[in-house]
């Protein structure tokens, strides 16, 4: 695919060194991480506003040039290969908190600025935002694939903490969603139908996001079991009893095997449960106490804790090394990530079925999961050239969504559908595929947000 | 209007004397509570089952006839009214729980249930449903308008507390929506379009909802002040340093001497804030002492708290009766209710601005308020049939939102558009106004959904 001319000439002129047809840069922006394909887009622009975004829509469209918004490129589906071509949108240097507003525990900020940045700017107002994909992704792209991850289970997805949106719609329109206030019942709710519609009816350029205040006091902890049923049960007790941690997170045997080969680190090779209370410090303790007679009661191995930050760290070294030290066992490797999420109640039957399938499979994975919102990844660390590895993991993934969505559970907890989870559509949703469709053909009647995305 | 007769002898060979076209019947489905205009519909229809309201749906929309779901109708914005005739579906006999899981904390019930039926029997289970608007409302009613209430400074709205829905489409298709894992990634976000759409995108059958446990310790107490800076500073406050109140309601001194004179209380007629804190004992114990040390702080005339549920119901009464004491206080009347909500920090100038433009108004009036939101709501006893009165209530309305607006909020937080908030929707929404446009368009095509409500 070539870029039309009239496209590459108008972006020329109006964007300068901004917009760019050089092959490197367009591979730079050819997809995400993990195993799927990479496509460059024809080319690349990086916009400082959203009347920017706006003017290359209108060009776009006007062009029939397929648009892909573009962030950090963390994705693990596949959401930014270009696979029609067209030009991505780059938001990275839409990057400043426009406002924060400690009164009203709120601030609004452009697309393109990472969540760690954003919390570096938040750290004089005692605030802070909690969604925590791992990735250090960009608040536009967490919003466009309504992210979660390891705080979920206390502070809600991005769906939660998202108050309101600017949007540039596929007609060049800037658009506003939501409101400042907590809640509203005011119409549509166009802020939920573009939160998680990744890219494929607009692109968000602005947020305003809920902000939480630091808690008094945080204790971390390392529980180890026998195996993952206990580890499992030990989570699920744990939120059916009403405990509220912070974190509450799986790693089986073989991934803490992972880690202490890459790291070093000595930790037990067993079935982990990385875990976080906070609150007041009598609150804390209370809730630690409780926690720990859950794990005890169903067979841990060991439970310590810590609580000055330089420990707690220390503490979720493993975890947090868990995604690339799967990989680093076989070098030159790449991820296949599996994403379901299932009612509480299922998990621990669902990570061990998930577990027998992996010991029959011949590519090396480990389990993690965000357990306590009933989510959980197999990591497969495959060699995408070898078809047949690819075969063997896609019958697992299969078989791991097949028995998710039995048990009343999501192909994708959080990494979103992008061309990985398209396949699953129709047996999640059945005839409300159809609506989606519709949606989706009555906001982007040409077809040129993200082509080849999400609906199958 | 009349009915089509196609329409009304499919009905009735089907439905038998579950279908009526008996004027008290119709009058009884005229619309809501509240002073909007009420039409009766040309027939009701009693469903027993999802295929049952796909049937009926079917017929209307190919014989072009409305179709207007109904619930209790407890509706303040004029909802169900059936402007342009029709058929009402009342869902009132779809009223089972389908389904408890105490182990994923969820249920799944009819859409027709009430509130307190669902609690009532959730009983067993040791789980309850939070969310409540002070009518006993239907579960589909509630989700048909985004409702919230006392509780959601705790637990969410009704957009937060539900995980799946099954909607009939104005194709007379049968769809799901969400799923009852957590969290999903998987594809747009059908399930919060169709919560608050108010009937005009398809009629909502089944939900299944999230369920908490019931708290080991509940304190509830009142506060009173001098005045309503310092009953919503105390409030913001609380919220602001991250206390987690249950409940956080205000009442004015109007409204407290309204339910004095109707229930005889003897209630100091002081700006009053009635709060609940729920948990542990020792966890409640520390958050009721900070919110007493904030209410002292702020000049608070009195501090008390009850903890056996008797008590706290005695403590709650002023609070609780305070709709109907606002409107016997000039019996006859009808009530208006403002439903502003507007980012917390600035909570206290807009109802301190509210205040001032109810003290010039001709219409008796009261304040209450789900401060911990910033939501609150301005109950004007008038008379509908006086025109002056109407323009007056009207004229202070809009200044209310306009100001709201102006802060960032909304023109209403709960009760939703129906045909009260119409001319506010451009304010609020702009160009957006024309998505929902487009999404009405795509999904309702011949626009028989609930017409002439929400979208101007």
């Amino acid at each position: 695919m070539a870029l039309d001319n009239i496209v590459a000439q108008e972006l020329a002129t109006r964007f300068g060194d901004r917009f760019t047809q050089n092959p490197t840069e367009r591979l730079n922006h050819a997809g995400g991480e993990s195993h799927h394909v990479k496509q460059p887009p024809d080319a690349v622009v990086w916009p400082l506003s959203s009347d920017e975004v706006a003017a290359i829509v209108r060009v776009c469209v006007a062009h029939d040039t397929p648009v892909i918004g573009y962030g950090l490129g963390s994705s693990l589906e596949g959401h930014v290969s270009a696979v029609r071509g067209g030009v991505a949108i780059d938001m990275m240097r839409m990057e400043r908190i426009l406002r924060v507003s400690p009164d009203d525990l709120d601030c609004t900020v452009e697309a393109g600025i990472t969540r760690e940045a954003l919390n570096t700017g938040l750290r004089a107002s005692g605030l802070f935002f909690p969604v925590d994909p791992g990735a250090n992704a960009t608040l536009g792209g967490m919003a466009a694939t309504r992210a979660s991850g390891t705080t979920t289970v206390r502070y809600g997805t991005m769906s939660e903490n998202v108050l309101s949106l600017k949007v540039v719609t596929p007609e060049g329109e800037i658009i506003h969603t939501g409101a400042r206030a907590r809640k509203s019942s005011a119409g549509y709710d166009l802020k939920h139908l573009y939160i998680g519609s990744e890219g494929t009816l607009g692109i968000i350029t602005e947020l305003t996001l809920r902000l939480h205040g630091r808690p008094e006091v945080v204790v971390a902890g390392v529980a180890t079991f026998p195996g993952p049923d206990e580890a499992s049960r030990s989570a699920i007790e744990a939120i059916q009893a009403a405990l509220n941690p912070q974190r509450m997170e799986y790693l089986d045997a073989g991934g803490i095997r992972g880690v202490n080969a890459v790291a070093h680190l000595g930790e037990d090779e067993a079935d982990t449960l990385f875990f976080e209370f906070a609150g007041s410090g009598d609150e804390v303790a209370a809730q630690v106490a409780f926690f720990e007679d859950i794990a005890r009661d169903n067979g841990a191995l060991s439970f310590r804790t810590a609580t000055a930050q330089e420990d707690r760290e220390r503490l979720w070294r493993a975890r947090h090394g868990a995604y690339p030290a799967s990989l680093s066992l076989r070098p030159g490797s790449k991820g296949w990530l599996t994403d379901v999420c299932v009612p509480i109640g299922a998990l621990a039957e669902n990570v061990t079925a998930a577990k027998a399938l992996m010991a029959a499979c011949p590519v090396p994975s480990v389990v993690l999961g965000h357990v306590g919102d009933g989510n959980f990844h197999v990591i497969f660390a495959l060699d995408p050239e070898n078809a047949d590895e690819m075969a063997a993991v896609e019958a697992v993934n299969e078989k791991i969504v097949a028995r998710a969505l039995a048990s009343g559970g999501t192909c994708t907890g959080e990494h979103g559908v992008g061309l990985g989870k398209m396949r699953f559509m129709e047996a999640e949703h059945g005839a409300a595929l159809g609506i989606m469709r519709r949606l989706k053909a009555a906001l982007d009647p040409k077809g040129l947000f993200n082509p080849g995305k999400m609906l199958p």
